[in-house]
């Protein structure tokens, strides 16, 4: 075990078990029962293989047993596919025979309602008090490369890939286009409804499975989030990178993953939050997870953003310099010496100071690839390369033609391995004789530009990736009671946020009173309003007694039951932000800062964490801002104190941690001026959530 | 000729020649002159093909010609591809033995420099003193299927899309990315240094193309940028999309165009223009130029963005849901007639609201994927609707299983045409029998989701696109002189744009009085600096002559010979633009709209048109903007003077389109208020471009 490491179950009864029992077995091809007991037959050279069926008879070649009462041995473990109908009686007589694991395929319980949500919850508790262990049900199956283990519908390809997925056909998906690729499983589980292993628990056993290179994950219900994202922490930190296509950030998806596992869902702000502490790299397809799987198998993370572009000819360069930009990419010129080096081997019209453009340089002597790449690789000024294009075609041109390619992309590979530096290829050619040298030197290699950029972008992002921190909440702190506006100021003025000075009214009399004493102009805001500015319930700027008469007495027609009358801060001294907190079903509270004011709904400037916060890491949220230059001084205007706006951020953060009771908390707007923050408005918004772990 | 066409040259003897010879035919596998020989002779029962090498004997099994002149007939087409130092005596012979058209593959001409550009022009004009044409030099050759005339180094595969391109080897990549979606080429032209056949020409012979029913174009000098575009319009007008994969857009990639054709590239700000103008759509690689064709020769453009997603298995449509929303399209519940006739079909599992998730009903009976497929395709409430995910995999279960499979899929095609919607299928198994029938159905199939969603955008987009006008440029303007502030107002004001009241004043004297004049509080600025508000260089809200007083001191020390003094406007009642215009070396004058002040440069929220642009023009502009929702009066604002703001910028647009000599010009901050727009600063810059036509 790792040091650090929690302790989690032993789960070789899953995935090497010395007997299996395939519930359900049938001879029909097209059935759960065929594939499994097909499958299952291929690893009759490691344990024994018992086919079970009610009716008996021959199956698959081989007597099948009525019940596992029959066998002759305890099964270690079971894969249950019967009729939903009979899946109780099926997890007791798996646990009566001595099972140590069960693998349930049976769909239609804890997915359709609270009945079988029940009925799951009393299997796992019967398997647990048994010593087992569960996987699904609802689950396409199990699979390890190494032990020969093969129970799920569709065969894999083997490979260093674990894949861990919520969903049977995105693991099939993604196991076509790995193998595609070269790539494929080490090991393959299908989470189904996670109603005895969870996702993080099996996070846990893949870091410590030496086949496995990378874990990939397809989740739409993350249960623990926190340990969820502290287990990815842990196999990041091991040094296995940890790839994320997460599912049910909309509304619709929501509702499919709903009727699907019954899951609860997170925001993708959460898990995205959740990805950054952990170190977890996050895709959105399973073709995007394929290729940035290649590229982390295969290349080492580059050290900075600068690419070097190469190909013979000008329209393949053009193009990927194009979406290297877009994707953030630097190309820079290299230096005079790298493009002298260049230019002595290509024909005058060739480019050489990146993109280099080998205008036929490469088809006259198809080496000079592999000498430019290498040339590229040895500039200091340049991070990663990227080879693209038609490299690989040479191959067709004749056998001697076909050589020589492979010669050089054998080359590349080597002269990659030996600088420490990645070397991207598209090539579309990518099942040449070339192509296949190259993936046999490890290197990643695409069919598309858009496949190989993102394999770029995400070494570049693994390069420069910060320790992963998965943050531990404290102790809840004593319940906060009201939630208006005057509780939600007491709390975070209590926890030390500074806020405009304030004072509560109730009548006419008391708001101009107050006014006076705070010395106009002033703000006046009408309480018992969800949203104020849309309302009408703010006025800012009051000059005099008239002003505040004529506002209190709109405000009065808007059922205002309480004023707050406020000293008028310095706005145009600042930049206003909005700093809050939201409780995630899964992940806990998940911190938020983004430009205030009229900009927030409109141009959707967010950054987020999980709570609590430090000051640094809400410094760095703060600064990650499309706007933060606004805040830094853009255009000559004064440096806004960031400082002071990440203080009252990981403030903010704190409060809601400390807090499990408070669904929302914000700051809205948090002014930040050249010498401090100050807020402007609160609110606090309670639920009925329990405390995360 | 369809009607408005502008008169073009015939260019039957460039793709349907009744005979051609190629020189420098070779019979060495790998070099030009075999590749260009052996794909001419495919074409031999319709033409004569003469090979000419000037080493004479025999080539490719043919007695080969020493030179041009000893042919029995006159070559109508000639293909050249001999070394650059001998091409002008090659285009010589070819003309003087009676050629009507070249292909030029020859490289290291116009692309090398002046002296190459030289030679090339003497070459252009004899051709055309012959009455002949010439594509290239530098280019990769020409292909048509109908005429059976295959003159490129590599095969591409027939159908029915029409590509220009100014890179040879993309046209390779795309030809076989299309080969593998079940799509090919109708003709193909490699415009190379279109040193006298132009992109605009071509594009008018394609869209007159019969089998041509798609247009694509890679290019990077697109010559006469307004003929391109309205060329483009004419194809989209007579019912054929274009498709523009446009290289040159960033530093790097300028650079690498630059070598590679010397193409004057131009910004990708100005191609999106034209391409908004023209109703094309640009595409950013290979790979989603023949995404994007599968979908827009299979399907009708969708009048909406509401997708219906459908597939076995939960996963799928949780992601494809994501990603949908990703892109912009909305997931709308269908009805409850339809949910209900859906629930019917499947188990109580289901998700049948949208997306649908079949939960084992396709497995069970694979004809229930059609069942749901017409059920979503007759819902008033979606526009479009996208098959993910396992669809095509039942195949491998058994051949009755395949059977049944495409029985399904050739129904659903058959539905989606009788219904005119589109149907866009994405599957794991897009080699299956059931992708294929969909194929056979013209249904455009995908393996991955982002080609799929990809071509789902283009087909919304398709159907949502104004009908395309390329605005004319009106007669030229007598050319504006200075170039100062006041130039600038004075030019810009006696267009129409209202400006904010101001005073000239040389002296701190005349700085006071003016202030006096116009009532404090005052703007200054200080005039004969360029980038004003990050020196220093305008104050506002100066509120008596002390202030005053207080900047002119600190002005003077930056230099300023000169004020202007000016009355403050309503800064807080409204929001601040900026307009302006930018002449592109191709595409003449474009309008741009952006946020205002300090945003304009942190949020890069733009929006772009050829100028000039009539108000109505203008004003959707300004309303594409994300930031528009301020204008429109957000959280309780008061809406401001939006068609004010697109008056001033169609003026602005317009000076532009009059003033050749103008690079630049630009009001910023455009102020929109409540009621009217105020330009409050005016800058222009002269240049020395050519009116484009």
């Amino acid at each position: 075990m790792l040091p650090g490491w929690i302790l989690t179950r032993d789960l070789r009864s899953l995935f090497d078990p010395r007997s299996v029992a395939i519930v359900g077995a049938s001879n029909t091809p097209g059935k759960w029962g065929y594939w499994l007991g097909t499958g299952a037959l291929l690893g009759e050279d490691r344990r024994s293989v018992y086919l079970v069926n009610r009716n008996g008879g021959e199956i698959l070649g081989r007597d099948a047993y009525r019940s596992l009462a029959e066998l002759p041995e305890s099964p270690e473990l079971v894969v249950i596919t019967v009729p939903a109908s009979v899946f109780d009686e099926a997890v007791e007589d798996a646990v009566n025979a001595g099972a140590k694991a069960l693998v349930v395929i049976s769909a239609g319980l804890g997915e359709g309602g609270p009945e079988g949500r029940a009925r799951e919850e009393a299997a796992v508790e019967r398997v647990r008090e048994a010593g087992a262990l569960l996987v699904g049900p609802n689950c396409l199956g199990v699979f390890d490369a190494e032990t020969n283990l093969h129970l799920s519908s569709n065969s894999v390809p083997s490979g260093s890939i674990g894949f861990i997925s919520q969903s049977g056909n995105l693991a099939l998906e993604v196991g076509m286009l790995a193998g595609d690729a070269g790539l494929g499983y080490s090991r393959f589980v299908s989470l189904g409804n996670q109603a005895d292993l969870e996702v993080a628990e099996l996070i846990d056993s893949f870091a410590e499975h030496e086949p496995t290179r990378l874990i990939a994950i397809y989740c739409e219900d993350f249960r623990d989030g926190r340990a969820f994202a502290r287990a990815a922490q842990r196999a990041v930190d091991a040094g296995k990178p940890v790839l994320l296509l997460a599912g049910g950030g909309t509304a619709a998806s929501a509702r499919a993953a709903r009727s699907h596992t019954g899951a609860m869902v997170s925001d993708l702000v959460a898990v995205d939050a959740a990805c950054a502490a952990a170190g977890i790299q996050r895709v959105a397809t399973p073709k995007e997870l394929v290729d940035v799987a290649a590229a982390r198998l295969g290349a080492p993370p580059a050290h900075g953003r600068r690419v070097g572009v190469v190909a013979d000819g000008g329209g393949s360069t053009v193009i990927a310099a194009d979406l290297a930009a877009a994707h953030g990419l630097d190309l820079p010129e290299v230096s005079d010496p790298t493009a002298a080096a260049i230019g002595e081997l290509l024909p005058p019209t060739a480019a050489t100071r990146n993109p280099v453009d080998l205008a036929g340089g490469g088809e006259y002597d198809v080496f000079n690839f592999a000498r430019v790449v290498e040339l590229l690789l040895r500039a200091d000024e340049l991070d990663i390369v990227f080879l693209t294009g038609y490299f690989g075609g040479y191959s067709t041109y004749s056998d001697e033609h076909a050589a020589r390619e492979v010669e050089a992309a054998t080359a590349m590979a080597q002269y990659a391995k030996d600088l420490g530096k990645p070397l991207v290829v598209q090539t579309m050619y990518w099942r040449s004789a070339a192509a296949d040298a190259l993936r046999e030197g490890q290197m990643p290699v695409y069919r598309d530009l858009e496949g190989s950029l993102a394999a770029i972008a995400a070494l570049v992002r693994a390069g420069s990736a910060r320790p992963g921190v998965v943050p531990e909440l404290p102790p809840a702190a004593a319940p906060v009671e009201g939630t208006g506006y005057w509780a939600a100021r007491a709390l975070l003025e209590t926890a030390g946020i500074e806020f405009a000075q304030a004072h509560r009214a109730g009548t006419p009399d008391e708001v101009l009173a107050a006014a006076e004493e705070l010395g106009y102009p002033v703000v006046l805001k009408a309480l018992a309003l969800e949203h104020k500015s849309d309302a009408g319930g703010v006025a800012i700027g009051l000059l005099d007694a008239g002003a505040v008469e004529e506002r209190l007495s709109k405000m009065a027609t808007l059922g205002a039951s309480e004023y707050s009358v406020e000293r008028t801060a310095p706005l145009a001294e600042g930049i206003e932000l909005i700093a809050g907190a939201r409780r995630d079903p899964r992940f806990g509270p998940v911190t938020l800062v983004g430009m205030g004011g009229l900009y927030t709904e409109v141009l959707s400037d967010v950054a987020a964490a999980l709570a609590p916060v430090d000051e640094a890491e809400a410094e760095r949220l703060i600064r990650s801002l499309r706007a933060a230059p606004l805040l830094e001084g853009a255009r000559g205007r004064p440096a806004l104190d960031i400082a002071a706006a990440a203080r009252a951020l990981s403030i903010v953060s704190r409060v809601a941690a400390e807090h499990p009771e408070i669904d929302e908390v914000e700051i809205n707007p948090l002014l930040v001026l050249p010498d401090g923050a100050l807020g402007l408005d609160a609110r606090i918004v309670l639920g009925g959530a329990t405390h995360a772990s």
